[in-house]
């Protein structure tokens, strides 16, 4: 793959990146849109990355079936599919890590410990492999987004990272890979999360600007779905990711909540 | 700096690097020669990083000497001095840091904790800045090459890792930019460092294996040394830096002392 880039930046061509873990939904679908006019060489990794997730955690049962995901490239003209085993990606032994202090610590960073070190790890090796111009994230993943970016500044990674909206089922459900473990019923109810997220755009713009108080409004519609547990709802600073105690200037809303054993995200930005 | 690096690499040139905090000696220059025949373009590195610093070493005090950095430089032919000021490495917000955990832990790592959290931090941001297909260290930062290497291995930089020998001066004491800072009796007594090394080695190979008993005829050296404290004297693997019990494959004897405020290091591999 390195020699191959090498090849592609001799001859003056642009090499973009599309990071997934695989399982590739319209999400993915449109960032590899998104950035296929922009580069000449369209790469997209498919890679289950084990180090950002806590033994707790899904690995073992996340979502994986690369010939689907290989007839979806073909289909929208992705040009490389990088797809490497676990022992290519961390032979043994493996030590380096790379940490985004303050931006990794809050929303998904704090229930899930070691999750944005193995995410900067893993995509930092990739861009080191790809050796990509450009490189594309969703904001589903808006603290993953975030945590990138000043990992690239901050590392002085030549690449441009682009990023695109948040992609929904009809129903305002945000894809995500993690969709498919829900029951047909935790499915049903499963779009009142964009539901809350548009509520407390709403209730601000009814002049509501407090986070706590539409936070439990947000709680009360949230509620309505079996079997779930809210992880966090929080209200940042859309650049710095702090908390904030009153909306004002561009706030992130961003939530995690398990509907039974799956733990999903979304987020809206409000502008105050 | 980037785009002169792509632009090399779409001539198809070999970029190599020599990173360096300044204040240049025959160790550094040595590095310079050894890499020049292997590249089209050679770069040197000259900054003193502020992040591999504790707030009480010498930060403020390293010697520093640019007219005379470039002369050197000149003299050796080097294409390009890479000169950069703490604002452009470290515009802040500046929250990512690369750890190298193992190897870094022991040796120098244990008495300068955070040290080589900043060296990897920013060797990998020259690596990203310069683009070299080549870089090279000197042996004397041992454990400094060590670690870069693993995190090359790690990340996946595409980059060669070369490394040089020890410098000395004629009566034994390896080259350090910090040397400057001995007074005329520490310098002189300064030698019975590589000498404690020496006699490490030959009492070994007289039969010797055991490293505490070593330790105690180093340190009845060094202790003719004025103002000596010895920080550590230890015997790890050459590859893993674990500590070992008994001399046997290939030895790494590493010590860091100091001499009044100067702290110096040195070391010798044994092979047993």
């Amino acid at each position: 793959m390195q020699m191959t880039a090498d090849d592609f930046h001799r001859q003056g061509k642009i090499i973009g990146l599309v990071p997934t873990m695989g399982y590739l939904h319209e999400g993915h679908l449109q960032l590899v849109r998104i950035l296929r006019p922009q580069c000449d060489v369209l790469v997209i990794s498919i890679f289950v990355n084990p180090i950002q997730f806590a033994p707790t955690e899904d690995l073992d049962k996340y979502p994986r079936d690369f010939e689907r995901d290989e007839q979806l490239c073909r289909s929208e003209k992705v040009d490389i599919i990088f797809y490497p085993d676990n022992l290519e990606m961390y032979p043994q032994p493996f030590h380096t890590f790379i940490n985004v202090e303050k931006l990794s610590e809050g929303l998904c960073g704090a229930s899930r410990p070691g999750h944005f070190r193995g995410v900067a790890t893993v995509v930092a090796k990739l861009f080191n492999i790809v050796k990509p111009q450009l490189a594309i994230f969703g904001e589903k993943d808006y603290q993953q987004l975030m945590v990138i970016k000043q990992m690239v500044k901050d590392l002085n990674f030549d690449i441009t990272i682009h990023s695109a909206p948040i992609v929904r089922e009809a129903d305002g459900l945000a894809m995500s890979s993690r969709n498919k473990y829900l029951s047909p019923e935790e499915r049903k109810a499963a779009p009142l999360i964009y539901q809350s997220l548009l509520t407390a755009r709403t209730l601000y713009q009814q002049g509501m600007d407090d986070p706590e108080e539409i936070t439990e409004k947000m709680i009360s519609i949230l509620q309505k779905i079996p079997r779930l547990k809210v992880d966090y709802i929080s209200f940042v600073d859309s650049q710095t990711l702090w908390p904030v105690t009153k909306i004002k200037g561009e706030v992130l809303v961003a939530l995690a909540v398990y509907i039974g054993q799956t733990r999903l995200i979304d987020n809206i930005v409000i502008r105050g």
